[in-house]
């Protein structure tokens, strides 16, 4: 983890809040605000996820024009602002975001950050120093119209929709090497599993579409929570009232970030809701937890299928991606579906905190924010990364072994099932118990016992066709 | 709890599975299988929900239907099951089903104890006696071409879709209680409060109406959460291939059912997922925590605005249900959002434990779904009752306090937030500050300290006018 | 689930509280506060643990015996409460607590059950008639120095005392199994596998021994989680200040707490902290929740080793139970492990809610106990027989198959392990790779790649060997 | 969040392991296999937690000191390995610990990456050059009878001894924070508060005892987690059972272990147990799950208490310790409290992260460990650094306002709970109903309606008298 960084060499110099003054390093374009949290919260050396820093920086460039359009910013700060948040956006002053992720109710302390290092670098960009509060202001000019309780859930949501889309993306893409190996795999037969006991058969490409489909509908399900977080309480200010905001503001600086994102913002219908309440981040990490479900189950599926290689099951073969084992040479683990395990495992926990998060509301605002912000960033972050790495160097280069799923596919004793609506159901319970107790085949003991014509059993019990739907 | 009923007076008779034979109660309708798993699951006296009973016999109900039209099933029998199932959902013999809701994989326990409750009824609508497998066998007529596998999935999708509009129907009558009140109320200032401390002014109802739209937006996505089970995997017997069930059987079926409840119900796209996977339930269950989570919050104001009566915060009266203490005299409690509170605590619990479940499927099935069908049924069934409830004996008679809060809107310090634009951030934080050290009113400071002719602070400073957007 | 009973037939009596008068049921020995809290209430139909029954009753009895003693309570109405407790603990009137699960805050509801029927069962032991509040008075006699607010938490600690011994019993039970398998199968060497891959070998006892170590430490960790229980805040009255309780009580009923049930009950040290705080049955819930963890690991272990009979590890059988499938003919699951896994998830959700709740206090109560109560009595009542019947009906008629497990042990690629410290591990992953090339053994290879002799191979990769420590 | 590093100027040079060659940047310490990880999972960019790396460093320092003093490693190799290891404990090349923390199951990436850091550097120090696989190799030297499968689950155990510590620090300093307030604020009487409601009175010292006391409980139960994790599987190697480590191993490295840290680590038990299972450390990270709901509890009642200045409780004065609102001047809100609040949150989150992980082992090995140790360094070390920051910058300077907590002490309704032992808890509910209808103090409607005489009326109901045990 990324620890705060010390005050740099070079010496430092004063700046002020309502609270009095701060000595910041000198090369720092933050200010007394943002000085004051780092020494409140030394709590983990996490800093904000970059994509959050982005959004709340495109807020603050939206403010500025649309402030400046309605004649209410002298034009030249708020040019200068806007330079100072492109440079930004390009990669600048990136380490100045120098507060700890666990940090004060709201995301105040974060919000000045930015606030700081926009005036400071709007201040150098007019011509000023930095610290110049008259030449542009942190409160009167950058946040102008703003509060943290209007700009944070709206930073959120910018940053929660410029991530989505990298996890729709990778789970697209493995469903669709999943269908592309269903097509491939659709003439595999195999034994059925189910209670991981002997079951009827099924064929490779059947299952494996399973998970294909459970992946689109997965990715569905994120696709279906992200609509509303275009619903923007921006230009609600302090507690939804929109004080201190021109009438026109909302749906102008709807318009400024769809501007600047391609997403189509609106103003929320509600502004008093689109403050006190999180539940927008909660129901997007609910689809998301949905999804690691899932990736827990097929993963684990596929670890099962690859076990091996001469004492598990072995139906699969996973591309060997590095050696796995200190110790054990030769060995070769599935490396990439564990990670993806660890992932999801992760997901759950983050879920879990951002619902207890979400609860923690209080009449205008919950103030839980920085957290949700954090976790939720980390949580799209991680699940695109992981799915997308898992599909490249796993799922894409799984192999089949037909031989193992044949032998399976011959020896599970649900084949005696096909014998049911001819035999009827305890009947073939009796072939089953006495193929198990004899070790011979199931039917070679439907020969014997079930009075039916080696030909016949044969047909009837042939693996591939009961691999469709019909009776015997 | 329900405890598993002892066998009754009037002793046994004897029955009979593919392990053997059972004793059961003479006035026992379930069989053998029963019989084992009363034996193997004496965990916690629980039964299977109603609504889950009532769906696993309407999927049999609809089966014998099916499998009669296409000439697979005899007639008379079909009708003796389906009478057999309509007495089950007219009420009768309800007692019967008497598995514990901790049982056996894939719920077979339970799925046979229907399987055999039926088959035995119709044996003695057919004039024949209990146990009679001949005239109706629970596997081989009751259980035509269904699986464990296919029916359980379908028998709680049934159930979570017979239950959901009561929690729907619940939160919408608790949102338009919330915009009656919202409306009523718009008239009364009060002081907003974010971290718990003074805020700028905000209405009454425009607080409430941040509830209302919450509760909106909640329901909204449950029922979003419904639609995808109406895709059902029944006819894919026991691995999702359909072995041992007519061609013609996954539409006729979805057909019947839809018949039976007025559910669109169409065949799932992917039998192995629908049979792999227990996400939608998952989703739904997610869908229902973050309801529970705003339950939690908004029920968490109500405590707050009614604490009192004279150490609280008193803005609002709730309607005393019940005295509220054992030793306190005349205490009034707010029960019904303690009451409320504690059924969201579980909702998040039972989801949890739905969550988890739901990563444990293996290879063709999760086998846990009997947890997942009870966990589901009783989230459904206590958040619409509790919400109701709720709804009808606390928030229809809630009262507002225009004293109270006239009393805080006239006192919150931060009043001077309308100073900002005119004075600038820093100057109106030092009318703040004096006026705490003092005591006098924000009105007064600003005067002395902003240069404020009285009439123009008052005027400026007036809570009522800041409640709406705009710039001083 | 057990609906709440309508009222009966035979009438109706008035009976009255500080709100007003009830209509109850003519055969209730209930009053007018339960009959407010059923209306209230309509939400599960669950009705309260019958320990936690117990627990409130003995309370009670303690009560009145302390304070007759202290000459508060006139020795008539004390030893008639007393009786009247005694037989509700002898399973009378079990009926009668009739308050649902979800309640108001605290457990006032469920306490002024409790409090009703044992005035209006000993006002009938007194000759009186129901409902004769000079006789014996719910709140001024039965209640006498006593809160909700202490006598709910003392009760819940007095229940989980109660049940708790059954789960250590339980695991105590289920350890010891395992250790006497682990000691019968401490000569079958098998493969180890990691990653679910070949590992190297290890002897089916000492991997069955992990299991019984890992049971011993967590039935400790359930145990140590108990002894803070027995510090009772009873005697701290509404806020924990002991007000309306005489000076000497509180150590009186502790005594007789432990006279009543053998735990040897103490003071609590803090009792604001007693009435505060639920985070002592978090602390026993978390406890149980990693017993769960450990369940549904090694319940998936048996379940693991179990599959087949054809088409997996097939290294155990599992005793089989009950016909596994309803379509699947002579299909065995493992169900007994299953059930395991099931009450395991349930207990990981319990647990989130117990533990969400108990972050819920406020000021000088936790409000959320009802809830507490319930979900921490069911958690130790489905631990305990889930335990147990996994016990009786799985682990102890497991059977190994030694040659499905000698088959293993012979096979895996690890054995080259054994080389690395002559050979070095880069040479002995050659080897392994040759051998899953080729399909040769490892034997057979490092005899050829490895330059040893082929007893000396034999010798030092004879899987039996590599189980011990020590270098080769 | 640090992003994994590019490749640096300078060239790279060719490392090699068991899959082939791979290019590594020329400064790199590390080689193949830890390229190999970095290329796997370009995940998160998170790296280890400084405390993970310190721990695995110490344990190959010891194993190398075992070793040689076995006569099995080359004494210069281990004391090169042991040099190497000495810089990086004293803060060298920190930046050559690479993988990011989600990765390979078990750790196997991380565990490289030390070997072949430590492999190298003690080539170097030995005068050779990196990649000298014949001089140090990290496998065959530096891994020398180690495992990833008993080297990380021991590394996870040091790095948690070490840092839990910092966490029972930090409480106690609170808890005796909060002792000195409690005494300091003994002669505070204020209106106690249940269900949010007016309670009977209580003294704010009593209050904060039981803040106090349930910091001590929740420290004590922190404290009581860790003794089991000193027994360590280090030794068992790949699968428990010791091959490839000498005899002497176990207990050696027990010893060194435990001279390098102070801990008085022993061997475990079992060492198939302390393989197969996380359950020490699902069972730490469930005490400090406790420890954070108390955390959440407390400092809810924190934010409760100091909420105003002027429309909440305001009983409580916090200390600012910055600006609190970028919009409203003047606000100061309760940042530390509510920075606890989220760490808390997240504490619930990443416990749920680590128990499911915890369900995840499968027969020898829990591969889960990297998301588990990551996750448990980082709830140690945010939960220590909140709960000091929270100590030192709110909690210690808290101040009470006489004033306020007089004023509601003498408003509190329940003060009329002292009159039930005389008049019976109806009569005094009457009163309490008059109070609140009519304004008028309870004193007042005591004296009119209850027969008392004002003077033994103001007696009675003097709060100070109240928050004593005893009765009227």
């Amino acid at each position: 983890m990324a620890r705060t960084p010390r005050p740099r060499r070079g010496g430092t110099r004063i700046e002020q809040d309502t609270m009095g003054t701060m000595e910041v390093p000198a090369a720092a374009l933050y200010g007394a605000q943002t000085a004051r949290a780092v020494e409140n919260f030394p709590i983990s050396g996490l800093r904000p996820h970059p994509a959050f820093v982005d959004a709340t920086v495109r807020v603050k460039l939206a403010a500025a024009r649309v402030n400046a359009k309605l004649g209410l910013l002298p034009r030249d700060k708020a040019r200068a602002i806007e330079a100072a948040a492109r440079e930004v956006l390009a990669g600048q002053w990136r380490d100045q975001f120098v507060v700890d992720v666990y940090q004060a109710g709201a995301g105040t302390s974060h919000h000045m950050n930015v606030n700081e290092v926009l005036a400071n670098r709007a201040c150098e960009l007019l011509g000023g120093r930095r610290g110049d509060r008259a030449l542009v202001d942190p409160n009167d000019h950058v946040n102008m119209a703003q509060s943290t309780n209007d700009v944070i859930p709206t930073a959120i949501r910018l940053a929660a929709l410029e991530l989505a889309p990298g996890v729709l993306e990778a789970v697209s893409d493995l469903a669709a090497t999943f269908e592309r190996k269903a097509g491939e795999w659709d003439g595999l037969v195999k034994s059925g599993r189910t209670h991981l006991m002997d079951a009827t058969p099924v064929r490779l490409g059947q299952e494996v579409s399973g998970w294909a489909a459970a992946l689109r509908h997965a990715g569905r399900r994120v696709a279906d929570a992200l609509p509303e977080l275009a619903a923007l309480g921006i230009g609600g200010t302090a507690v939804g009232t929109g004080l201190n905001a021109d009438r026109r503001y909302r749906a102008l600086i709807c318009k400024e970030l769809d501007r600047l994102t391609g997403v189509p913002f609106v103003p929320a219908g509600n502004t008093f809701y689109a403050m006190q309440s999180l539940a927008p981040f909660a129901a997007l990490s609910g689809a998301l937890r949905v999804l690691a479900l899932e990736l827990l189950r097929i993963g684990g599926d596929v670890r099962l299928l690859g076990s091996g290689p001469n004492t598990g099951l072995g139906e699969l073969r996973l591309p060997p991606v590095q050696p796995g084992s200190s110790i054990m040479p030769g060995k070769v683990n599935p490396s990439m579906a564990e990670m993806l395990a660890m992932v999801s495992y992760q997901a759950i926990g983050l879920d879990a905190a951002i619902a207890a998060a979400t609860s923690g509301g209080q009449l205008e605002l919950n103030v839980m924010m920085p957290l949700v912000a954090f976790d939720l960033c980390h949580l799209l972050t991680i699940l695109a990364n992981a799915v997308a790495a898992f599909d490249r160097r796993c799922a894409r280069g799984l192999e089949a072994d037909p031989e193992r799923l044949r032998h399976y596919a011959d020896r599970t004793v649900s084949l005696a099932t096909a014998l049911a609506p001819r035999l009827g159901y305890a009947a073939a319970a009796e072939i089953v118990k006495e193929s198990v107790r004899s070790g011979r085949s199931i039917v070679d003991v439907a020969v014997e016992k079930g009075g039916l014509a080696p030909s016949e059993a044969r047909r009837l019990l042939d693996p591939a066709r009961l691999t469709v739907p019909g009776r015997a």
